[in-house]
This record gives structure tokens, C-alpha cells and sequence, in this order.
């Protein structure tokens, strides 16, 4: 390793169980995952869920960022919406402080903020959405980073306004060369063999930047690996992932939060 | 005035708007209130309101206190309903973290917790749940008072505990001999008339503690008036109590956050 | 009057209370509309309160529609928003069904439903849109009318679906050449003067058609005027219109339900 | 068998999913019951869920029952709460329309209604809620059965009123003398295992009642088995059920809507 050899960390969305529903495997990523997406009450993770997925977290010395979305427990916070901007900076506040209340309590601090579903996704190719969500991270705190994918609206909006940033790669999913991710539709959009998200990553890594299906290098520094927990194979994937980064050097010892 | 006077503020519910609906004459009750117990979401008041209450009560130099409630909006927080102690705690921890999100925000910060509706009358009648309500104020901050009835289950939980409690008394209301208010059902109830509204309090303050409806004293501490807004003559009554308490040294100079 | 003059008659948004808060002047309303549009809980109007606006329409001898809406409490529904065409027509057979629930136990039937806020101005121009709510009300019942403006996508779906159609007009609101309303923002755009207003409605009964700003005719059937009742003046235009509308004959003897 | 020899059904909750959370195993379920209780999106089921519920139902040629709840997604309906009588039928009336509507859509009719979870426990105990409970249904349909626990308040309700009534039996529960369930705290509450939980069914049937944990029999017409679904033996419990019951001669021919 460089001097200037950077690392990574793993994250990955938590806490989305809601009352008497249970989502996702919490309990297997929060072993292999740096930095956990902590749903916020909008799309997912009831305040209880909320408090022991906190609690979790701090035993496991995994970091615990909010996961901020659109007011949308049925769709998953996946559903488009328009809200005026004043009234989204609201709700990213009062989710961002509610999650920080439970942390309070169960003596952590945030880490970061990573906005969900569709608000990320309008927000990453919307500028002025990009620039509304960035505003209300810097009134709560100018110091918080933002997670963000690489070459997104998000990253630039962050940029601008001098908020820091940790900029994403996801370890599953195929780009295009606009640097944005190739549609779930199309075909090889997912990366569902272990072994080639394992193999995208270490490229990205290596080529210091996106790698596109086509095989261009989108050059960005790479602070954090997503690894969707959405799919079967995918606590495997961040387990095989976790081991590759480590035997390369690639994960900081005790991890957890990157400086921007 | 002798050294040991004791001064006194007054409190109100605010923010109790929702969305398209309004509630209440904010924007009166602010210019003669030295504390606003604000609506949290569960039983009023959704983010944008919140904040905008935040703003206003800064603007006017009004002490912000969060006043969470049961998941109740459609009932407004007043419907009695049964909660794991475990899950209260993580509702209240997440409403007064939503609201001290929306106070960083506007350079505020959050100076007491009032609980609302069902949940505090209940609570100040069950000493278990008050020690849950108190236990969850505690884990989020040791040093934040509770604003709490005098006579209540809730002050000797904040006491056994070793919270800071803030004591108030109502402006209003006419006591029974145990402490506890005269249901609203009740003749002579509720004090419509402003003069006696005021008389009342002047009275306690004068006796050091509530003077019940068959001219009892009960001693006591008290830190603070509650003025409803819920009644046409709420903000007349508390614009005469507010003069006569300044005539008569009552009120500190600055008030806002008496130290309990 | 000849053979082919038609009638018309009025209707309101009503019932958009929601627990504690209250909204409009439904009594004066139901004295001056000859139909309700009855929100169905998704934007306003929780159970409580679709009741006893039912009942009192009942007792007021006024037709009874259902006025579904997005899940949208907060933005009382009108945010814009994207659900699957699955999703939105089982929403809107929910609040169809619900406040025909609450119908039947006050022996009322539902006379026709009328999409709320961001849906209908969604459905009155996405041709798609339009279908998939025509398709959920001719799925619920295929003889039940759908009221919805004059020229509008949701008017050319429910033809070309053979479900029935009320054409409503608008009597405050000023119209463009192609139909569609002059946006709110825009200077014009309401008719604050509830003499223009009446103005404005005899004028297009008696051309037979919309009459934009610019003078042009749209021809249209016109089977009610929807008075909105969120102006001040809303209450004071029902009531001249009303009064002109019935000596002038346009007034059906009953009125209520006119047939499509 | 002789001629007064009654025949029973099996019945379940389903439709108990909610958004992107799943749960049971509402396709097995749905091969081995004659009745099913679909939740009627205040405790579980958004209208989509619903929906879909609904068609499988009605293409398995299962009966579709209501069973309305509190409003408490995120307790599941089993939070104690109070509400004023007259709100709990506004609720209960607009979760069975809702049900209805979406079955109207799907060429079904309710077969019965059954409260769901901590208003179904505090209806069967409480004679003024029952009553509250019973008016509901009869305002909607005074010919719709109600689905209750034979010894219940509620059936007894449904008698005084003039209701027709269903009487069910629990088969994986033990009962107390005084005819309610053994608490689930308790040792024997529950009858894990499937043999168990069908002998005690044949029992009752056999006996004309309700077998206790103690031997007694409290003479009842059992018109249905409720088979839990939240056990992981419910669907091992409901096959073996049936097969016995077949076996017996206890299932009527086409089965699914008993009369009272």
C-alpha cells in the first residue's frame, strides 16, 4: 500500500422491519458491514425497530447512518413524488433527528445520511432536488457527510454547497456509461453470481473509478461498497467481498467512517 | 419580592396544525407565552408545521419543549390506548428527536418534554407508566426537565428517578382535594371567566401551592402556568395573567427557561 | 324551456374534515349544492366524519359521491404521485367501497364518484391515467357515473370505456383555448366576484360550451357546476348561482341525480 | 349421521400482508379453509393486498369474510385502545365497505364479519362494546353473520340484537371453565402439536361444546374451527383438520357459508 492508497468500507441498508413484519437479515449484515442505512419511520423501521437496530449496530461497532425517504410505509418509499422543497427538508429533518434521538440514547452518534428509494433516485439525476436534500443535511449538521453514489446529482449538489461526501459504488449492479445504473429491466443490470460483483468491485477499485458495462473508467474516489440486501445471494456477497477487500488491504482497520 | 420569591412562566400547546388544517391562534399565544410545548407529529403538527413553529417560537424568544404523544393523529392524542413500555420509550425518544432535528436547524434547542393528551393523563395517575415516560426522557437527556402537573404521578416519577421536573399548574382548571383536576364534565370544571381564571393562579402563587375547589392547599413548587388554547377565552386570559404577573414580580426577567 | 333544454345542478367538495380539524362550511354548503363530493379518508375525512357527512346530505335530500384521492393525508392529496395502475385502482375501489359502506348503513346509495385533487388534475390530462380510474369504477360498477370535467382526458376515457359521465364545469375558474383551467398562478385565473362567476356559468349553459378567456366555444354537454368551497365567497357564489340557475329554469324539480 | 348431525368449516386470517412486508402462508391457507378473514388494511392488508386476497379467495371458492381491526398498522391491532362507540362503528363500517367494494370489483359478496386481535379480546369480555361491535355490522347488514367465539360477549350481542351469528371454536387453544381462551403466557395454552389440536376438536364436536382444560363441557353450536396462522404447525394443523373432519363426515358438501 501507498501513502495514498485509499480504503473502503461495506454499507448497506438496515432496520426495515415494521411492527409485526420482518425484513431483510439483519443480524447476518450487521456482521459484515461497516456502515448501516437505518430506515427512518418514512418508508420502513417502526421507532422500535428503529432503537434495536441502533442498539445493534453500536454492539457490533458497525457505523449508523439515517436513511431518510418520502412519507411512503406502503410503497417502500419506492414511489415517485412531488413535495415542495420546503416541506421535503422538513421531513428529512424530522427523520434525521428522530433516528439521532434513538442513537442519544443508545450512546452512538450518526454517521451519515444515505436518502432511500425514489428520493434517491430523482434526487441523484435532479439537481435541485440534489441541492433541496444537501440544504436540509447542512441545517442539521454542515459537518455530517452525505452518502452518495459516485457521479450523481447528489455528489455535485454536496460539492457545491461544501457539505462532505461519501461517494458509492454498488457492488451488484451494472453501469452505463453516463455513470448512472443500468435499469433492473435490462438484462445483466444485476450482478446476482457473487464471484462477478466480488470481481466488479476489485475492478473499480483498481481502475479508480466506475467501471461501465462497456468497459469505460469513469475516474471518482470510492469511499463505500452498497451491497443491496435485497437478494438471496446477497449477505454472500458482502461475506466474499469482505474477505477479497481485507486479504488486498483494501478495509481500514476498525473502519467504519471514512473521512470524506 | 424576598429572596426566595419564586418566579413563574407560562406554558402552552403549539403547532397543533396538520397539513392543510389549522389549529389554534399560534401566532397570539406566542407573543404572551414564555414556553410552547410542541406537537411531535403523532397527534399533530407534521414536519413543515414543526418547523415553522420552531422558527416563530425562536423569533419570539419562546422556550421550545416537545410534546409527544400516542400514534394517534385521527384522535388527536386523546384516545387511551396500551403500549409495550419498550415501545412507548422508542415513540417518545423518536418525537423528541424529530423535534430537536427541527430545532438544530433553526439554532434552537429543545428546553423541557411535556407528554400530550391520553398519554399524560394517564401518566399522571399510573406511576408505572410515568416511570416509563421518564426513564425514556432520561435515556435521551438526564439534565432536560420534564414539564409536569404538580401533584402528579409524573412529578414523584422525575423525583424518584432524578430527572429535573418543571411543575405547572393549570390556569383554568379547578382542582379536586386529591391534586387532581375536576373532570371536564363537571360544573364549575373549567374557569371561562378570565378574571377568576387569574385570580386562581394568583392565589396558588400567593398559598405556595393548588388551591382545590374546597379551598385546600396543597403545597408545592411551581414553576410554571399552563394556559390552554383551546378555549375562545385561552388567549384573553392569558394576556390579563401575563400583566397581572408582571405587576406583581412574578415574572422573570428573560423567563423562558426556569432551572427546576 | 324546449324539449332538449337540459338541466343542471351543483356540487361541492365536502366532508374534508379530519379528526380533531375541521375544514369548510359543509351546513351552508348542503343547503346550496345539489351534490356532494365525499372524501374518502386518503386526503380528509376520517370514518367520523364521512358519516355524518353522509347523514346530513341524507337529510339535506343531497346526492352523495365518493371523492377518492392518493394516500396523501399530510399533502391533503395534492402532491403528484406515481402508483402502479394495479395499485391505484385497488386504492380506489377501498375508498368507493368504504364510503359506500358508510352509505348503506345510512340508507344512502352512492350517485358518482369524482377523482380529489393531484389525481384528478393527473387523470384529466394523461390519457392512461384516466383509464386506469375509469376501469377501477367500471370494475366496481358500471353503470355508476363518473363526474369529471368537460374536454378532459378523464371525459374521453369513460367513452370510450362506456362508463357514464357527468360533465362538470367550473364556475369560478377561468378556462384556455384548449380547454384546460387557466393555472392558479396565472392573472384570471379565479373569479373572485361572485357576480362574474354566475356571469361566467349562464354564459357558457347558453353557448353550449365551455367559454375560454379568449371568447372561443368549447361544445360540451354540461351537467353540473362545481362551486369549490375553498374561498370565502365560495358559499355567497352557490347561492346566486343557484338562485339564477333556478329562475332561469336550469334547475331540475329534485335535482340530484341527473341522468348521463 | 342423523339429521340434526351440523356440519363446520375451517377459518383463517389472510390477506395479513402489508406493502413490501409479507406474511403467512396464504396459499396454503387458502387449500385447506372454507372461510377466510381478510384484514382489512387497519391492522395489515393495503388495498392491493386485499385485492389480490380477494381473487385467489374467490377462485379457490373460499368464503370472504371481513375482519376489521383498531387503527394500529404498527401494533397489528393488538394495542388496547379506547375509542367513543361511535367512532369504532364509523371505523368499522368503513373497513367492511372497503372489503366489500374490492370485492364487488372481484365478483364476491362478504360471507361474515370478524373483528381482529385486541377489539375481537375486548369485544368477547366487554358487553357494551359487543353491543357497539354488533350495531356496526346490522347498520351495514342486519343478514351478514358475525363470526364470534362461542361464550363470548360478543355472541351474546349478536342474540340480544337480532344478529345472525357464527359460533367458532379455537383448535389449537385449551379454554378455561369459564369458557375463555388459557391465557397464551400459560403452560398448555397452546396445542402445538397438530395430533393434539385435532383430538380436541373432535372432542368439542362430539360433546356439543366447548371442552375445558378441566374436562368440562360447555354445551354450543360450533359452526366453524379457527385455525391459527401465525404457528409454523397451523398449516400442518389445518390439513390434518380437514382430512379428519372429511373423514367424519363433518364438512358439508361445497362447504364455505354455513348458515347461522
Amino acid at each position: 500500500m501507498t501513502a495514498d492508497h485509499r480504503t473502503v468500507d461495506l454499507n448497506a441498508d438496515l432496520g426495515e422491519s415494521f411492527g409485526a413484519w420482518t425484513m431483510g437479515d439483519d443480524e447476518a449484515l450487521l456482521e459484515v458491514v461497516d456502515r448501516a442505512n437505518v430506515a427512518c419511520g418514512f418508508h420502513a423501521g417502526d421507532p422500535l425497530v428503529m432503537r434495536r437496530t441502533v442498539r445493534r449496530a453500536v454492539q457490533r461497532g458497525v457505523a449508523i447512518g439515517a436513511h431518510p425517504s418520502f412519507p411512503d410505509l406502503q410503497g417502500f418509499g419506492r414511489r415517485r413524488m412531488e413535495l415542495a422543497p420546503e416541506e421535503l427538508q422538513a421531513m428529512l429533518l424530522y427523520q434525521i433527528g428522530a433516528l439521532a434521538g434513538l442513537c442519544r440514547a443508545e450512546g452512538a452518534r450518526l454517521a451519515h445520511v444515505k436518502p432511500h428509494g425514489a428520493l434517491n433516485n430523482m434526487a441523484c439525476a435532479d439537481e435541485a432536488l440534489a441541492r433541496t436534500v444537501v440544504q436540509a443535511l447542512q441545517a442539521y449538521d454542515p459537518a455530517l457527510p452525505l452518502l452518495a453514489p459516485a457521479h450523481s446529482a447528489l455528489e455535485r449538489a454536496a460539492r457545491a454547497l461544501g457539505q462532505p461526501v461519501l461517494l458509492e459504488v454498488f457492488a451488484d449492479r451494472a453501469y452505463q456509461d453516463d455513470g448512472q445504473l443500468v435499469p433492473r429491466g435490462q438484462p445483466g443490470a444485476v450482478l446476482h453470481d457473487p464471484d462477478k460483483a466480488v470481481a466488479h468491485v476489485m475492478a473499480m477499485l483498481q481502475a479508480g473509478g466506475i467501471v461501465t458495462r462497456s468497459g469505460r473508467v469513469l475516474p471518482t474516489p470510492i469511499h463505500s461498497i452498497c451491497v443491496h440486501g435485497d437478494s438471496p445471494q446477497a449477505v454472500q456477497t458482502a461475506r466474499r467481498l469482505r474477505q477479497v477487500l481485507a486479504q488486498r488491504g483494501w478495509l481500514a482497520p476498525g473502519a467504519g467512517v471514512p473521512v470524506a
